[in-house]
């Protein structure tokens, strides 16, 4: 049987991103339980080889792997073969002969987890590959929208706002908004909106005058340590928050708030909107555990079974 | 039901210390088994949040929770979101919406742990802020108390000798041992004495000539890197060891030592009474882990429940 | 009853390295489970504590217990009370009050291992400790040269090639492989080679011209940092690879080519050898696995039981 990567939103149809959620779902009472625990994936080996550091999805996919009772290991770049000058193919092929089920991989380079896929017969899921995918996130974020604003998200309108350029959030989170049927738009200064963006589909803002109309607003972080490095893109973080920072008198009432995280208080959102109730960031944190489960689970159990708790999604 | 901190000593009252105590007693036999696990806290999930470096506290926090069949995660403030500059709320946000039942938290500044509190859901444990407070350290070093000279510690003389003015442990030491009927004196030379620290209702001893007045004898570890920064609390490591470094001439037959480690040998303790069988700096390390069984198991179980090994204490 | 140490080679009789080598057979059909996890293990508690860094032999010993169903702990010198300037006694002493059944120990220096032995009750595995031994490493050749080349190892012919001088692999090799009954050759540039090497028994080359005889061939990795600092041992990498580099051209078809990695592709071994089917690294690194699993096992078990599944070995 054929290994099941997720490396990209792309990978999935339709109808696998909804039963990726749905099952995200089916769990969403065992971490209601005093004994948040299942036996799914007891004697599972899951690696989580991480090249970039990261609190929220490492601790994110080490917790989910807990909770489905698989064994994890963690491997970080530093402090292991990689300094002493080893190179991914032969990394992975090393890791690979311990018979992992799942490598889970976070790296600074685009396409270094599909690379990485050629030579394992683990699956290997993408938790952040340089600026182009990140599709855990995405599937958590709509799993965040769908427990926020009903199952059925087609025709809903989000605005993504901030760094499109760099954020490999904003390349998974366009496919994958589209693909549940959402109508997405990009807002930010030109210099951080790709130029070629409109050929994916999504529509494009420089001010946030119409914002309005969107039902949800994304906001990516904007990411200072990268400003910081002499990378002219916006003139100042001050005019950037005074132009894109959200504050409650830019919001319409009702209008949701997302974030993959860690927020910026004070730069891309207000400690206002931060802490606002219709704010989801902390949902989405929470979504993270439910959908890593089930993107663990999916990729081992496969895509054809259906959850137990049958749903009969459309 | 409100959650239980454990964020000093303070927060407990001598009824609750005792229940710890031996609560902790009655998890010694499950310490000397073959298989030194119990299913307690299976399920449960217990995040270790150090924003300092520690072998000691964090290495038997991690074991007393996976000898209660706890989910562990550890967090680090290095290669997080900490570094990305996110503040203490949000970190502590993000990690709640993992919905852990307890965060173990030690951090550089006071207060910390109190702060995060407020923003979860968890029990939190303090496991050193800053000068202020180590409970569990004080707890561990009663329940070593108790196991060398008996359950019975009203009016024990303790003397705790060295830099009172740096340290956690000899805050929540005080408070700790005075909760359990003690007397205490603080030893050491002047500049590392608190000015107000009679007000807590210890002695002051400039020099150990009284020492043999004392059941058990308190070392605190000389932060020879604080020292090194300049700061000339004394006039030098050689000066101090000479007039209170701890050598068995000074210590009458039957004194107990205790220190709260890591020792520096040959500054604030000789050698010869490290390696002392009158010393408890190994039963100290020792009762921690059943100690701290006891803090994360009574967090949880509350404190009313007494445990199943009655012992009919006072 | 004795505690039971792997700090050498040198403490195992062939009777022990053969019960190792059968014990790590016996776990093979484990590895090869959807559920690869055996409860032998379960509430013993193994502490890693190395003093070095490492991906594949921590990643080794840290999974082998895990399948074994143990709790592992992770120590490492950095963030810990070593850089508080704690001794290793101090530190060996701490870490014992715990109670851990084995600790497996990383050192830069040789005979810190045996050292901290005299400390613990625990039995201590030596991971390798300065230029003198990695037990565990031999074992797991010897494996893996059984299952390709059959059990009977008396009178195979393998040359070790390289870095002779500053290898612990090499050390332990040379005593274990003769263990077995097989024939040493070691080769390499005369200033890698250590002068007294003859009187282990083993025949010196300083060129390739008779690999031919080599039933297996065995290189070692150059440790270009080590060359970096300064010690001209050699005049250049790029004159190393040209007179000891393994290339296909300097291979008999059907020599078994070994390394313990990290591999320098293009230094010590070429692309070509390194991918080749009877390249058996990988299969190293697999054979890691069951032989970790097997010394954990026979060090709590002990050595007289033979394994369950008796295969009648010679």
């Amino acid at each position: 049987m054929a290994k099941r990567d997720l490396l990209s939103i792309d990978d999935l149809s339709r109808a696998d991103a909804e039963l990726i959620l749905e099952t995200a779902e089916s769990f969403l009472p065992v971490l209601q339980r005093d004994i948040k625990k299942v036996p799914t994936l007891r004697g599972r080996t899951i690696i989580n080889m991480f090249y970039e550091s990261s609190t929220r999805t490492l601790t994110s996919f080490e917790l989910a792997a807990k909770r489905l009772s698989a064994d994890t290991m963690n491997v970080r770049a530093s402090g292991s073969a990689v300094d002493k000058g080893e190179s991914l193919k032969d990394t992975i092929l090393t890791l690979s002969a311990y018979q992992p089920d799942i490598i889970v991989m976070r790296h600074p380079q685009i396409g270094a987890c599909r690379l990485a896929s050629r030579y394992t017969r683990a699956s290997v899921i993408n938790a952040g590959d340089g600026k182009f995918q990140h599709p855990s996130q995405c599937l958590l974020d709509l799993f965040t929208m769908r427990q926020a604003l009903g199952r059925e998200l087609d025709g809903l309108k989000v605005w993504i706002v901030g760094d499109i350029l760099h954020s490999r959030v904003a390349r998974s989170d366009i496919a994958g908004f589209q693909l549940l049927g959402m109508d997405v738009t990009v807002a930010g200064p030109p210099a951080l909106i790709p130029r070629d963006v409109e050929a994916l589909g999504v529509h494009v803002e420089h001010t946030l005058d119409r914002l309005a109309e969107a039902d949800v607003v994304y906001l990516l972080r904007m990411q200072t340590e990268r400003m910081a490095e002499g990378a002219n893109f916006i003139p100042s973080l001050r005019e950037y928050s005074a132009l894109y920072g959200m504050t409650l008198e830019r919001l319409r009432p009702g209008q949701k708030v997302m974030h993959p995280g860690p927020i910026n208080r004070g730069v891309e959102i207000s400690p206002a909107v931060a802490d606002h109730p219709d704010t989801l960031i902390l949902e989405q944190v929470e979504s993270g555990l439910a959908v890593r489960m089930a993107i663990l689970y999916r990729t081992i159990a496969g895509y054809d079974e259906r959850p137990a708790d049958e749903r009969g999604a459309a």
